[in-house]
C-alpha cells in the first residue's frame, strides 16, 4: 500500500463526484466513468436476459439486417391501391386507439380525413361515425406503413412506395403537407381539406410520372448524405428535400404533364423544409422491419404515439406493443403558444431515432437546436449520451464532426434499463386541441416504466436456467 | 513573494512549454498563449501603422461595408455584353501576367478559349498568337470579374450577373463547366469546347429565361444557408447548388423552352455540385469591393492566383497588387496523379476566403476533409486560428458547431505579419501541363513575404509621426 501511494496516483471513480474532485485537487489523474444505477425492481429480469445464450448472436443479427436494407422509392400511388385501404378505412399513428382515448390532434386529423374522403359533408359530423365505429382505425404500423403526427392515411391520399430490392419487401408512406394548418397537426379547416385534394389530383400524379419515368431513387443513399450536411432526418430535412427535388425535377419535367402543373408540383415540394421527412420515416421502418421477430434480441424495432400513449416494439417480442402514457415535450414554440398548448408526444416519426437519425443523430445537425431549443453543445451530448444504450454505429450514417463515427444505431432494451437513460427524441408540437395545427417542436423521450415492461417479456421468453 | 506562492497559483506562459508543462505537473492553473514573433524586418512598418490614426475607424468602415452589401443574381448574360470584350478580349484569374510567364493550366485554358472563339482551328496555333500579343490578356479583377481556376472568360461565354441593390453595383463570373477535363484546369479537348457551346447556346439563354422570369435570388441568403449545411463555399457548394436548382427550377420549368431543353439544363446543374461556386464568387467579390480605397485600412480586399503567381490587394492601399509567388497545395489527388503533377496555386477563388467563407469556413464543413485531406480537428482548427488574424465575425455567415459563431472576416495585414499567421486556401488543384484537366484538391497559403511588402505600402501611406 505504501508503495501504490509512492507512485503517482490514477483513480477511475464512479457516481460520486465529490471523491473525484478531491483527488484532482491533490493532482491525481482522475478518469470519471458515468454510472447510474438501473431501473427499480429490474435485477432480476435484467440476470435472466443476460444470461439467454441467444441474445448476443441476436441482437448482432439484428442489426446486421438493418444495416443490409437498401430503401428504394418505387412508385406513388393511392393508399387505397397500396393498402387495400376500404372506404372507411384509416391508419394512424402509433399504438392502436380507439376515438374515446384519442387526442385532440389525431381527433381533428380523423374529421378532416372523414371530410376529404367525403364520408360527412361538416367535419362536426364525423365524431359521431367515429365514436359509432362505422370508420375502421387501425395503426399504420400494422399495414407496413408510417405518418408522421397524426399520421392519419385515408385512402385516397397517395402514399410513396419504398421497396428493399433484396427482398421486395415494402413499406408506405402519406405525402407531406407542409407545415402550420395541416392534417397531420391535427387541423383540418377548409384550407387543409383543399390542400389534400390538389395534392391527389396533382401533386401525386406528377410525382408517380416522374418516379416511373426514372431509376429508383435510393432513398438510403440520400439519407447519408443528409447527415453530412446538417440534417438529422427527423426534424431537419432541408437537405434531403432538395437532393429529392434535384434527383425527381428533370424526369418532372419530362412527366408529360403541363409547365404550369409540372412548376406547381416543383414548387411544393421545394417550399416544404419537411417534405423528404415522409421518405425517410419509411425508410427507416423498411430497415427496422428486417430485424422484426429474431428470438432473444433486445432491440428496439418501433416506437411510435399516438398523442395519448407512446408504445415500442422489441424484436425478440413480436408484435407485443409496450405502452405508456406520451410525454408533452419540452422545446420552442410558435407565436404566442406555449407549453398549456401542447398535445403529449404523438406520430411515427420517432422511427427515425429506432433507425440511428432524428435525436440520436443531433450532432450531426447542430443547427437544429434553433427549432427545437437547447443548445449546441446539447445536441452533441444527445448523441453521445445515446451510444450508452445502443447496440452499434451506423455503417452508412456518419458524423462528420465526430471524426465520421457512425450514429448511435438499435436501442437495446437492456441498456436503457441498466442505465436509465432514455432514448432522445426531438418532435413537433401539435394543439392539443383538435383544429390547432402545429404549436412548435422540441425535445422528449418515452415514458421509463415501457422498457422494463418490455424487458419483463424478453425475460419470459428466455430459456430458463439450466 | 513569499505570501505569493502560499497562496494557489496560476500561470499565463507564452511561447516555450518546458515551463508550462513543469508548473503543471505541479498542479499550477496554467493558460498557455500562443505567442509567435513578427515577421522579420516589419518592426517599424508594424509601428507606423500602428500609430496611423486613421486605422481603427477605417477597419471598421471596411468590415460594416462587407457586411453591408447583399448579392442578387439579377441576369444571365454572354460576357461580350456584360463587360465589353471584343472578339480578341480574354480575361484570366489572378493578378495580371503575360503569356510567356503563364503556367500550364492557365496557357490549356487560353489555348481553348482560342477555338471555342473561333480564332484558331486548332488548338495548337492558339500559342503562337498569344506570344504575339493578338489575344489581349487581363485580370477578371480588372473588370469586376472573378474566374475559378484559369478563370478565363472570353465574349462568348455567358457570364452571372450580380448585383448590390442598394448601390447598382455589379459583379460577373462565368457559368461553372463540371469536375475534371474542363477549360478552367487548363484542359481544351474537343469535350471540352463541345461543352462550352452547348453552355452557351443552351444553359446560358434557359437560365437567363429563368433569372427574368423570377424575382433575384439572394445569393447572399443562400451562402448564409450553405455554412447551416456543411458547405464552406469555396471546395463544397452542395447545398447552394441544390438551393439555386430549387430557386430556379420552377421558372426554368416555366421559362419558354422544351421539356428536353429544361430538363437538359437541369440535370447539367443538378450534377455538378461546384455550380454555385460561380455565384459564391462574385457575391464576395462584390461585398470586398464595397471596402476597396479607405485611406489607412489594412484589411484585404482580394487574393487571388494566376498559376504563377499570387496576389493581394489592400483597402488602404487601392489597386496595387502585391505578389509572390504561388505555391503547391498539400492534399489529396485524383486516381494515379502526385504532387509531382499539380500546377502551383491558380484562380480567384480565394476571394471566398476573403470574405469569410471557404479555409476560413472550414468549421461549417468539416466532411470536406475527404475533398481537401487532413483531419476534422484541422478543419475545426483552421477557422478557429483565422480569428488570430481577422477583424470581425461575419454577421450573416453563422457556424453552428461553434455556437453560431459568425466565420472569421477581413484579413488585417497588420495581424498576419504580427502573428506569422497566413490566410488558409482550400482549394482544387490543376495539372502543371497544359491539357490534364483536376489533379486534386488540397490546402495553401499564399507566399507569406507579400504581406510584409503590403505592410512597407501601409506604413509609406501613413501619415508620419507628429
Amino acid at each position: 500500500m505504501t508503495d501504490l501511494l509512492r507512485r503517482d496516483v490514477a483513480l477511475i471513480t464512479a457516481g460520486v463526484d465529490l471523491f473525484a474532485d478531491a483527488a484532482e485537487q491533490q493532482a491525481a489523474r482522475v478518469t470519471r466513468v458515468d454510472w447510474l444505477p438501473p431501473m427499480p425492481g429490474t435485477q432480476a429480469d435484467l440476470a435472466t436476459v443476460a444470461a439467454d445464450p441467444r441474445r448476443v448472436a441476436a441482437n448482432a443479427d439484428a442489426v446486421r439486417r438493418v444495416q443490409s436494407v437498401r430503401a428504394l422509392l418505387v412508385d406513388v400511388v393511392p393508399a387505397a391501391d397500396a393498402l387495400g385501404l376500404g372506404p372507411r378505412d384509416v391508419l394512424h399513428a402509433g399504438p392502436p386507439i380507439e376515438w374515446a382515448r384519442a387526442s385532440g390532434p389525431l381527433r381533428g386529423a380523423l374529421m378532416g380525413a372523414a371530410v376529404f374522403e367525403g364520408l360527412v359533408d361538416d367535419p362536426d359530423d364525423a365524431p359521431a361515425l367515429l365514436e359509432r365505429g362505422e370508420i375502421h382505425l387501425d395503426s399504420c404500423h400494422h399495414h407496413s406503413a408510417v405518418g408522421p403526427m397524426a399520421g392519419v392515411i385515408s385512402p385516397s391520399m397517395w402514399v410513396f412506395v419504398l421497396e428493399d430490392p433484396a427482398t421486395g419487401r415494402r413499406t408506405y408512406c402519406s405525402l407531406n403537407e407542409g407545415l402550420g394548418k395541416v392534417l397531420r397537426y391535427g387541423a383540418y379547416s377548409a384550407e387543409v381539406t383543399d390542400r389534400l385534394r390538389w395534392m391527389s389530383a396533382l401533386l401525386g400524379p406528377v410525382l408517380q410520372a416522374a418516379v416511373r419515368g426514372h431509376d429508383p431513387v435510393d432513398v438510403t443513399a440520400i439519407l447519408a448524405q443528409m447527415v453530412q450536411m446538417g440534417d438529422e432526418g427527423h426534424n431537419r430535412n432541408r437537405a434531403g428535400t432538395l437532393m429529392l427535388l434535384r434527383e425527381l425535377a428533370p424526369a418532372m419535367i419530362e412527366s408529360g404533364f403541363s409547365s404550369d402543373q409540372v412548376a406547381q408540383a416543383a414548387r411544393f415540394v421545394g417550399g416544404n423544409d419537411h417534405f423528404f421527412l415522409n421518405l425517410g420515416m419509411p425508410a427507416c421502418k423498411l430497415a427496422l422491419d428486417a430485424a422484426r421477430g429474431i428470438a432473444g434480441s433486445t432491440m428496439v424495432v418501433a416506437m411510435a404515439r399516438n398523442g395519448t400513449d407512446f408504445g415500442i416494439q422489441v424484436s425478440g417480442t413480436g408484435d407485443t406493443w409496450f405502452t405508456g402514457p406520451a410525454l408533452v415535450p419540452d422545446g420552442l414554440f410558435l407565436g404566442d403558444y406555449g407549453p398549456q398548448d401542447a398535445n403529449p408526444d404523438i406520430g411515427d416519426s420517432a422511427i427515425t431515432e429506432t433507425a440511428g437519425l432524428g435525436g440520436f443523430a443531433m450532432a450531426a445537425a447542430p443547427a437544429i437546436v434553433r427549432f427545437v431549443g437547447g443548445t449546441v453543445a446539447d445536441a452533441l451530448a444527445n448523441t453521445r449520451r445515446m451510444y450508452e444504450i445502443t447496440l452499434a454505429e451506423h455503417e452508412t450514417f456518419a458524423v462528420p464532426v465526430l471524426d465520421f463515427r457512425g450514429t448511435p444505431l438499435g436501442i437495446d432494451v437492456t441498456k436503457v434499463v441498466r442505465t436509465g437513460i432514455l432514448p432522445q427524441i426531438n418532435t413537433g408540437m401539435a394543439g392539443k386541441v383538435a383544429g390547432t395545427g402545429q404549436v412548435g417542436a422540441g425535445l422528449v423521450t418515452p415514458p421509463a416504466e415501457i422498457f422494463p415492461a418490455a424487458l419483463r417479456a424478453l425475460a419470459a421468453a428466455a430459456p430458463g436456467p439450466g
